[in-house]
């Protein structure tokens, strides 16, 4: 049996609704991608709509801005997996990052860690790469690696700007190999997709529909 | 004395740090604006900065895209209380309201309004209006006028478009005058103020420092 293919499918407009957010789901299933991504109050009809079918769910936290205190990242955290999130995409606080307050950053991270690891849940922590400097950058890896997430992921695609192979590589460079990267923002095409799982890209979100026929990635 | 201007000076971007926010805590004193309207995650540094100061401490709720289930809207409004915000401005779930599941919006909208009245907090609802057709702005009014909110705004500045005299002119007819209008978006100089004020709206949402030296309006 193939692995799926490594994408998170996303639907993330604030006015997109119920029907697109199903019909996306159906897709997931037929293209056979990992997951799908979705808003959170959309949790419970994904796990209907999805039932016996291997495609997982994906949430966000504080999407897009990021700038919620940790409780209330980890009450929605708490609140998203109750409703069926096996994934969780979690908006980084870019603010309090950039202010050089590392340790607000880290002690976020570690609730958002010790809630998903008892769980099961995989965290991905988005840092919106493009407002941060090269210093910034690798402070929030630096957290990210510390904390050990599951994956960073670059953008959020509202404010962090696009995926490129550079940065992936970069972030590739900068994190340990058990810590996996999910780029996304302004990912269109089968080619752009491959390029950047050659850069080291192990999950692409994208809310479009790619088919990567003879990708071997997992 | 004078009344304090009718404005909610704002600042709302994800890379914007503490030294920003503290900076606009502080130029909304000398202005004599009537509130700051800032992330959540800096309502103590705002407590603090505005002690003995007349300006009031507004914050968001699930900005801006609004998608977030009730009960994770109700603990961030919570939290948002108890570090000080005096003002919410919340984002009603656009895409429940297009998909036509308005007893989901309202009770939502409910349960904002139990909480808010309970501890004399001023409650905005962020209806979006850029993203609804006729149909749903009136839902979404009818809504807000239903629960007794305390302010229908237009737009949270990055979904919902911007603010028009027209617009502020329609939704002051579809609400009943005890029901207030914040206008946002888009709004940069004293003349466009002016002439939403004159087209009914009491509040003023920006980041943009505009003086207002002629009006009368409270």
């Amino acid at each position: 049996m193939e692995s799926p293919l490594p994408i998170d499918y996303t639907l993330l407009r604030p006015d997109a609704g119920y029907e697109a957010v199903d019909k996306l789901c159906r897709e997931a299933i037929f293209l056979g991608y990992h997951a799908v991504c979705i808003p959170p109050c959309y949790l419970t009809l994904a796990t209907e709509t999805l039932r016996n079918s291997p495609v997982r769910i994906a949430t966000v936290v504080d999407y897009p801005h990021g700038f919620s205190p940790a409780e209330v990242k980890v009450y929605a955290a708490q609140m998203a997996i109750l409703d069926g999130a096996q994934e969780l995409d979690v908006v980084l606080n870019v603010s309090r990052l950039k202010s050089g307050n590392l340790q607000y950053v880290e002690a976020e991270i570690e609730a958002l860690r010790v809630l998903t690891a008892r769980k099961g849940v995989v965290l991905k922590v988005i840092i919106e790469a493009g407002l941060l400097s090269q210093q910034e950058l690798q402070n929030a890896c630096k957290i990210c690696a510390a904390q050990g997430v599951d994956f960073v992921k670059n953008s959020s695609g509202v404010n962090g700007g696009s995926a490129s192979p550079e940065l992936i590589f970069q972030l590739r460079s900068l994190l340990p190999a058990h810590i996996q990267i999910k780029a996304s923002g302004g990912i269109r095409t089968a080619e752009q997709a491959r390029v950047l799982l050659q850069a080291g890209a192990s999950r692409l979100g994208t809310s479009a529909r790619i088919l990567l026929s003879e990708t071997s990635t997992v």
